[in-house]
């Protein structure tokens, strides 16, 4: 039975949900979660804005053997969603071990542009 | 109480204004801030340059439970501040635990270019 | 006789290959590997989906006192590889400590973009 | 007396020196060094290939609270240097700690794209 590796708290500091997109794709961000154990794993996000109270405890689940790629504007709770173009921060925790990359695609110009970091791990 | 998490000291070394912008964005770069915990956070920034001293001890103030995306060019003390076009690095010291990830926006040319990392975080 | 530095077990939540390129250079993904030691490094790769089963255990050697940049599309076991155009992750593992990042080149339009990080270190 | 901080010693496993630029930037890596110590910080930079044995323990010095960002393409022992094109990796050990960041512009075509890793801590 593969074990879960990796840690159970990880932060995001620079989330931002570009407003437009031109070319043939789509700006978005990615929180990238990988649960190598034999158990699904259930994670909670929490967003955090500069100017109002975060959304908490957001629910996302992550079978056992898979990842899960998930689009930050699909995030959703109580009808509360992440708006584009503001500022944000993520904090990911979940019931087991699993490891979190966050990738943004900006598609604001024709051509586009990615950058992606490895999560920060609260141990 | 949601406690502080993270490091109180964090570094940067490839800090970099671009000079120019072209299209539609603006040529910058953020210093992402996250405090999770219910107290302020005061950090203070030093800037480091390659022919000069630095900039020591710039106050910047995170309020409990959000996040601040700090544009390096609004950082000043006694008239000084981070020209553009010259290579520096970023040093951040707070009073609580928070997390700090630094990313670079490079509108040079009409389309634009982005890159990421998570700060250093010194234990 | 110089010795083995890093780790054996390392992860990247966040890959994928861009289906399509257009302009001088070819959208890919870069794993890579530094074997700073004077022996072999045997790697097992396992790559994870979001909705099949991994592919486990495909064998790179990294040779003594070398790199080795590995295309993602070069990997394969069985018949079976990474198709483009689909979210998934990968798992380094590895018999001697070595060293592990990960990039991306996405060439969809004309003009390239790239993201980078270093993977995430399981201890 | 500021104390010196990080580590000395850093790996990137992922070098690669653009072999072609067009538009008005031109394709370069930097590796940014912090040394926020009252001392000097003596450098070796080692270079690992695919295919050929290291070019080893190239000199670099940084200066007492101050960052320097290197250009690969300037680090050159006994007549050898990096060449452009070729997949390769750095090590960098230090006398004191400092810390290393990674940041490759790539100009290949007229709109430039960045990535940008902090180098992995050996510890």
């Amino acid at each position: 039975m593969p074990q879960a590796k990796g840690e159970k708290h990880w932060i995001i500091p620079d989330g931002y949900i570009p407003p437009a997109s031109s070319g043939s794709l789509e700006s978005h961000e990615s929180v990238c979660v990988l649960n190598v154990s034999s158990e699904e794993a259930l994670l909670h996000f929490t967003i955090y804005f500069e100017d109002r109270d975060p959304i908490e405890d957001i629910p996302v689940v992550v079978p056992p053997r898979r990842t899960k790629h998930i689009r930050t504007s699909s995030l959703a709770k109580n009808g509360a969603s992440i708006p584009a173009g503001v500022p944000y921060a993520i904090e990911v925790r979940s019931d087991i071990p699993v490891i979190v990359q966050y990738s943004r695609l900006d598609a604001t110009q024709a051509e586009n542009a990615l950058m992606s970091v490895v999560a920060y791990p609260v141990k």
